[in-house]
């Protein structure tokens, strides 16, 4: 496994990449993976950098657990609006690390005080899809 | 308390004001309060329908806890990074049903993913002073 | 019809909610009902908070009138950029309540200057679309 | 005044710099020509833009009045809440143009359902400013 | 061509029209005019607009080159994620004007750090589309 | 220095992080450092993020040089709206790596015809406070 040089200007992936990977798998099951291997055609290392940085360093911090982190994460995705593939992939992870279709409704109705009413009707419609999707993984 | 006709026609409280008063109290402590007084100048009603509906009808929903609730609301508000008075209170709020200064921090740094470094940098110096001033309380 | 207490807990029609049912015909005719219908199968609730706070509540106040709530819900949408399908409704709802055609168009080229291009042939593509659709109704 | 050619060339105005200068005094009295004053020392082409294209250009064209034209750009300055200082000068501009201060409360209630009650309670706090600015013009 | 009164009064192009729409043609090639063409049902003078301000007085200006230009926006554009269609016509106005495909992927990686990998996933997807479109041209 | 283990699992600086720190000296100067230190005292790891990701990782890639790098952040900043104090760090870093005042200006103005007039004037406002900070350097 060698020195910290080599593994930086090489392909071989890093400790973080490894560990990132394994998140990513706890998290987001076969859905994740996708994710990244859609991204290897044209940017390889943004999907290397979503398994390093997002799930290798951030995911796997300590201090907020996995549903915490899942209910922060679709939260922001639903305000924000901008993203509505991403927000199907984090309903998706949310029903994977345990929270219930009734807490993810009660998310998205939340966040109709914050964002509006649009934001929470077309993010609903993305559960619904991701409900679905979820049952035939 | 009579009918629901009467109820609606007047200024009396109505009883989804009164639920959302208590919750709000529950929720923010004086601050949500003093957010609420600060609009009645020149947008009552505004105020009520926050009491009514934000805190009255969603926030006294069972299907999500309290904790979670804010960690929602933390998430969309930072992500947004259109609300920074808004953020302040919901930090304080957080504080206030349990989450732990860690936990917010971490919210905070799980939101530079999905809406980038700045929101997350502007979002931790709203923390600080949320967190200052939570302590004065 | 009885007292405020079971009205709040049975699935009973509130008067804001029938208030709004009517408000929401008036305005949005039947697109707005299928938005609910649309939601009752995940998200009852929302339907519901949408029909009385949205309808019943604020569109139901007599300090502006039809025509420029609409004016101003068009404009807000299509600054956005995150609400096709309701910039859609909007639209729709906008010709429902005696805007031309021009104004709608009017709006959008206003919303140019302060949203940037991209919004507004978005939104005028948008409006392309529901003008087709108001004519089959 | 002469040929389109040098109008172009030299820094003497255009027939749209003019018609869009008498209309930036109608819209937003001193207010307007202050914040393009303002531009002067770093960006007067971004001033001679805002006369001539958004002045001169589109607010000078008959199919929407000009209270339309301030509603609509009141609504979409509040929903989009990254731009406080322009949706203060919109509000004094709609005040100008004959809204009332409870049109302008009620266009941003109506905001709230669209884009949130922070939005809302936002543009509610740069209101109660331009409502006492404007008072002292 | 005469008076400026008259070009102003009439449909015939004015110097800022054919200047823009042959800069357009510099910039975007056909996908350009195709835009344009695409808004002429309903809003032909949106589509003026565009060619006489965006691409007759901002994009023809010395400052800053065309490269430069099309970073700018393929950033602006990126980061936003309100606006798919016109990120794709900007990425291929990119490889038009000289970008080559991994600078472009460059700038999608750079902005993740500023809006999020959502932001960067989903543009990226914008590239992809964009690059093969270009290489039909 | 040794094995990657041990670097992961202490404080001691990674090669990436000391990477990173002298590749934001040389993008921002001191401002960069004082952004990293002023969180420091609630959210160490994410002022370790941007070193490690942001500047070592991003930023240090070969692909797109600085000036095209900051060209591509001062507009996605300006055009996003939400952050004004990242953008004035980025105004600054333009101007260290090499942009002229000209040409930051020019990013400004294009970046109206894509996020509307309001996101330029203000990030024309911030770029005044920049440009001044700057020469006081």
């Amino acid at each position: 496994m060698t020195t910290t040089t080599s593994q930086e200007n090489t392909p071989k992936p890093s400790n973080r990449y490894t560990r990132g990977l394994a998140k990513l798998r706890e998290v987001d099951g076969r859905t994740g993976e996708d994710v990244l291997a859609g991204l290897n055609d044209i940017a390889p290392d943004l999907a290397r950098y979503i398994a390093e940085f997002a799930f290798g360093d951030v995911y796997s911090r300590p201090g907020l657990n996995l549903q915490h982190r899942e209910i922060a994460t679709i939260a922001a995705l639903a305000a924000m609006g901008t993203a509505t593939p991403q927000l199907k992939v984090h309903i998706k992870a949310g029903l994977n690390v345990g929270l219930s279709e009734e807490q993810i409704i009660e998310i998205l109705i939340q966040i109709s005080l914050y964002a509006g009413f649009p934001a929470a009707i077309n993010a609903v419609n993305a559960a619904r899809d991701a409900f679905a999707e979820h049952k035939t993984l």
